[in-house]
Formats: structure tokens, sequence, C-alpha cells
């Protein structure tokens, strides 16, 4: 496994033996020896298991932790080894790292270059500057988070529940910056629910409407219903709760049918003001009053780490080191945080997302090493341990 | 041929001859051969020609006259040859006409019984029984109704007009009986357009709306309008026009993606207040309000035979025959009646519809006799001719 970085690697080396151990979701094996071989050395104590059957496993997960003294706080390294599948097109192979030169300085291509294998490179080069008196430090790594993340971080956290592991604060490596490393951090992120509507009619023939119910004018009037809910006015961090109709469905090819049945999907992404299932019902008991029903699929709940010590010691780090403030922002996806939130505060903090997800995926060689200062940075600063 | 009856046949015979020659429509040949045998030895001078290629024929057709004295008025029976495939499940031959006992008299079984090889056999025994000498007596059949009927009733009337053949009236023997031979005539049908409705929007996240524009958003408003349009309350003949959403389309399997386009189907089945054309343009300007576009198919315009004489001679000829006082409406689908109005007044009067298109097709073969008698006193009542 010449791939695998000595444990004397600077950031980009880390980064590129990443790289180079292909991992598209749900990764297992490889990857993972790649990080324990650089995790061990530094004296944490690795845990790797394998959770979940197909088609939504098995998944790999790693725990690691190197405790501090007795009493210490516990500061967590949060993220995923998995990445999206690279897709065709790439100048250079997606999981052979290749640094190219370029206008603004070199950058390093590969799947998961910011998404997030460079991060982890990032915190695993923090980690290795933080001595182990300045408290608990731990890293919570799955292998899938790109996927339905049915038995990631979820299993992680049940695992560390049983171990006892309680971090004080988390920060997890999704790539948040958008022009510059460091402008942008999330405190936040909406919550996600999908809802399948459905109206059974009764088929006929067009000329004898009397005889027949359609179920498209019913599903009509609940969309034109739905559309027209105010769900909030946006909150002091989020945006507006917003609801799409992402899909419809007939499929009625006689033009003198009155079909049967009509279907439609929503889209809710929701801010702090809700939550899936109390939206599930009010979307539910709208779709009853129009002869319909609602089958909803929460993807996660929305999260808020509001302002606080927290935010602070993170923005400092970042204007410390690149003397940009940081935006606090609650916009995007969903992340893993979804779920880390019931553990600990928790704010993301990454590399610029400009190519994650697509091909060339590139990093900014020098972001690497600034990352992994500012992570350095910050985790000393919760730890109470200071520069 | 042993199949075609003699010009001595009964009606019956004739119905049987007709079901016995297979004419899934489009209709060709056997089934023509076998009514210009049977109104050649009658006096008729007959017709045929064969109009249009696939997908929308060949279709062949037949127009007969037998003409009467000088200045004689002229009476048209207007019908089809063509039948809707027969389907699965007969209990005998849809194509092997049978005679079977049943409660109420014979039933004579086959796939047309009805619709309306029995009304054609019928038409041709009461044209036996009208003597030359009382006018001009024409057919007007088609091998193309059930189809797309573009070169069936349209070809007809085009070589009617070349030949300057101009009816006075017309009969179609369409199945428009209810319960009871003679309950009901259709004076009139609504006219028919389907109309093509696509919204094109632009395609995105739905975490990031602002930058998408929903294209479901503005059809589902679209559609909440046009069904709320109230088009008119019904005339005294006429039920209010209708408006139906018969499909709609999508086809988005992405659950977080707002799609690029959305597309529905309507239907509108409109009395004789509104034109397609006119339908179809207060459609296009709604669906551009919304910012999408309307695409129109006219199926056929409304038309209605405001009662007067020629539906009073009718229905005095039911009443003369069964004692019933038939219903004048104009409920249903279409017919090839909406081209003949463009010729001369139509009314369509004809068998129980109860088994029309369905599997086990079957005609009362008392009703045959009785039918024949009716378009006989009906015929020589047009024709000033009297009984
Ligand atoms: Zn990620
Ligand atoms: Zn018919």
């Amino acid at each position: 496994m010449s791939q695998i970085a000595s444990a004397a690697a600077s950031v980009i080396d880390l980064a590129q033996a990443l790289i180079a151990c292909p991992s598209v979701t749900p990764a297992q094996g490889l990857v993972f020896d790649c990080l324990e071989a650089q995790l061990a050395p530094l004296g944490f104590a690795v845990t790797r298991f394998v959770r979940g059957e197909a088609p939504d496993g098995p998944v790999e997960n790693l725990y690691a932790v190197r405790r501090g003294p007795e009493g210490s706080r516990h500061f967590a390294f949060a993220g995923h080894v998995d990445v999206v599948p690279p897709g065709d097109g790439w100048t250079s192979a997606p999981f052979a790292p290749e640094v190219r030169s370029a206008p603004g300085g070199d950058l390093l291509y590969g799947r998961g270059a910011v998404d997030m294998k460079g991060s982890i490179a990032a915190m695993i080069a923090a980690a290795r500057e933080i001595p182990a008196e300045a408290g608990t430090l731990s890293f919570i790594i799955t292998g899938d988070e790109e996927g339905p993340a049915r038995y990631g971080t979820v299993a992680l956290i049940e695992h560390m529940r049983e171990a006892g592991e309680v971090p004080d604060v988390i920060v997890v490596g999704e790539p948040t910056s958008v022009n510059r490393l460091g402008d942008m951090m999330k405190i936040g992120r909406r919550g996600s629910v999908n809802i399948f509507l459905t109206v059974e009619g009764v088929q006929g023939h067009v000329a004898y409407p009397h005889l027949a119910d359609n179920p498209i004018t019913k599903l009509v009037a609940m969309l034109a219903e739905l559309k027209a809910l105010a769900l909030d006015d946006g909150t002091d961090w989020f945006q507006p709760s917003n609801l799409e109709v992402t899909d419809l469905t007939v499929g009625n090819p006689a033009h003198n049918v009155i079909p049967a049945r009509a279907e439609a999907r929503i889209s809710i992404r929701f801010n702090d003001t809700h939550t899936g299932a109390g939206l599930a019902e009010r979307v539910s008991a709208i779709a009853a009053k129009h002869g319909g029903t609602a089958r909803a699929l929460i993807s996660g709940e929305a999260f808020l780490t509001p302002p606080g010590p927290f935010s602070t010691l993170l923005a400092e780090a970042i204007r410390a080191e690149t003397g940009i403030d940081p935006e606090l922002s609650t916009s995007g996806g969903t992340s893993d945080a979804r779920f880390l939130k019931d553990v600990a505060p928790v704010i993301e903090f990454g590399l610029c997302n400009a190519t994650m997800h697509k091909r060339d995926e590139a990093v900014a060689v020098d972001d690497l090493d600034l990352l992994a200062r500012i992570y350095r940075r910050a985790a000393l600063a919760a730890l109470g341990a200071g520069q």
C-alpha cells in the first residue's frame, strides 16, 4: 500500500493518499485503512465497524479518539470519506490525484478534493499539531454521507452513545466556502421533507363527466392551496421555508378519458420554526380536504447552532489565518450535521465548494495548509487551550 | 360469396350478411361488396372510392343514389360499415352472426349489430319499400367513422359536392336509443377540442429555488384558472360546456430537482355557443398569462339541427311505429353528423346503444324490422310522399 502516506506527510500528501483510494459511496476498506494508518500513530484509539445491508449498506464507519487529561474538554472533527461517482469527461483520472499549476496557484485534482478528503487531510494535519494534553480530540468519519446515509453518521452516533463519548462541540468539514476559503460557515441547515400526494378518482369518458370523478381537478386545487401556504417569513438566521411541486404524474394516453388517479410530489425545505412531522400533518390535512392522501418522507430536520461562543471562536480562527470575516449561513442542502446536532453544538466549515460533485473537482493546494491551520486554531480555542 | 343476402332478404338476413363481413376500422372491400350487392338491384347508382394513406387510411367509401322524378326532394341515409375491434371474451365469434333466444325475444349477436350494421340493414329494407317515384334517395356510407375519420365522411362530402348531390335532410343511423327503440334521437352533438399545454421553466435544485423557475407552479395556477372558467350555463338544447384536465406530465424522478418542463392536456366538450377555434384562443391567452403555451386539436365543432319540421316528422314516424315519444337530445360524444351538418339538416336515430363497442354486442331481432318501418315512414314523409 505505497499510496498510504507516512505519518510525517504534509497536508497535500495526506489528501492525495485519500483521493487515491477510490471510495464511491458507500465506502469500505482501503480508504479507511489509509485513514487509520494516519490516526493510529498520532495516538488515536481507532474503532471501525460495518453496518447495514443492501440496498442502503453495507457502510463502514470510523470513530477515533485521543483522550486528553481527566476532565478536559472534547473537540470532534466530523466528515465522510465516501464520494459521489466521478462521471465522465475528467481531464485526468478522478482517482489519480494530480497537481497542476494554474494562474492563482497550484490545484490538486481528484474526486473528493474538496468534498471532503481535502478537509479530512487538513483535520489530520491539525490533530498532529495539537498536543495530547490540550484536551480530548476525536474523528467521526462515515463511509456514507453522499448516499442514503441510513447506516452512516446515525450508526456512529449510536456507537458514541454506547461508548459514552460526548464531544462538547463538533466541526463538520463540508465545503462551505464559496469564493475564498473562510468566506462562509454554516451554523444551520434547513430541514427537508418530500411528500407524495395521491388522489383517487373514478375513471370515465370526458363526454359524461357526471359519471366520473376527475382526480386531476382535485389535485390542481390541492396544489394551488399548498403553493399559496405562507409557511413563515424566515427568521434572523433562516430564509423563509419553501415548498416546490417537483413532479406530476397521471400517464393517461387516452384523450377522451378522465383518468382514475393523479399524483404529485412536493419538496419542502423548512427552517427551525417547523418540524418535518408538523409539516407532513399540515399537508395531509389539505390533501384530505381535497379528497387525497399524503405520504411524507422526512430527509432531515432543520438545525441551528445559534451564534454564540462556538461560532465566535471559529470565526476568530478563520479571521486570524485568512483576514476574512466569515458569513454565518444556513443556506443550501442538508448534511450530516442534521444528525450530529443531537449530540453537541455543530458548525460546518471547509473548503471552497465550486467544483464539488462536478467533473475536474479540485482544491487550491494553499487552501489545504490554510484549512489545517484554521482547524488547529479553532480546536485549541474550543479545548480552552488558546494558541 | 354465399354470405351476401339476396335482394329479397329480410332485415335480419341483411344484418347477418353485413356482420359476417369482418370490417374492423378502417374498412375496405368485402363489406362494401355486400352493400353494393344489395343496393344495385334496388336501382341505386353506386360509387365506391378509396382515399388516404397510412396511418389514417386507406379508407373505402360508398355513395349510392336512386334519383326520383325531376324536382323531387332528396332524402339521405348516412352511416358507417366499419366497426371497433371486437376484443376478447365473446360468447360466440364476433363476426359469425348468431341468433339466440332471450326472455324479451330473439337477439342477434355480432360486432356491429347495433353500431351500425343493423341500422344499415334497416335502411336497405326501408329503401326497398319506398317507390322510386317518391323522390331521390341516397346512401352516404363510410368505412371509417370509428377511427381517425380523416378520409371517411369528409371525403364523401367532397365527392357529393363535386357531383352536385345535395340532400334536403340526412338521417344518420347511429345507435341513439337508450332503453327502448325510439326513446331518443340526437338533434345535435357537442363539439370537442383537446388542448396540449406546456410550460418551460428553468431546472434547478429545490434548495435554491431563486436560481430556478418551477414550471409546475405556473402550470398549477394556469389549470386552476382554466378549471374555474365559466364557459356557459347551457342552452335550451345543450348542457353547459365542460372542461376536464385529462393528463399531467412532468416525469421528474429526482426528489431534489425542480424540473425544466411541465405539461398538461385538457379536453373541452362545448355546445353551439362556442367554436373550437374560439376556445383554443381563450385557453391560449390564459396559458400565455401564466408563461405557457397551448396547442389545440379540434376533433369536431358542435352542431344543432334546431327542433322543427324535420325533427317533428322523424318523431311522428317513431311514435306511429312504437308509440314512444322520442327525447330530442344533444348528449354524448361526437359522430359524423359533425361533418354532415354542413351539407344539410341532420338528425341521428338508430338502435339501442347498450352493447355498442362492448363484447357480445347484440340487437333485438324485432327492433330491426321496427327500425326499417320507422326509416321508411320518415323518408316518405321527408320526401313529401306521405304514407
Ligand atoms: Zn460532503
Ligand atoms: Zn357508430
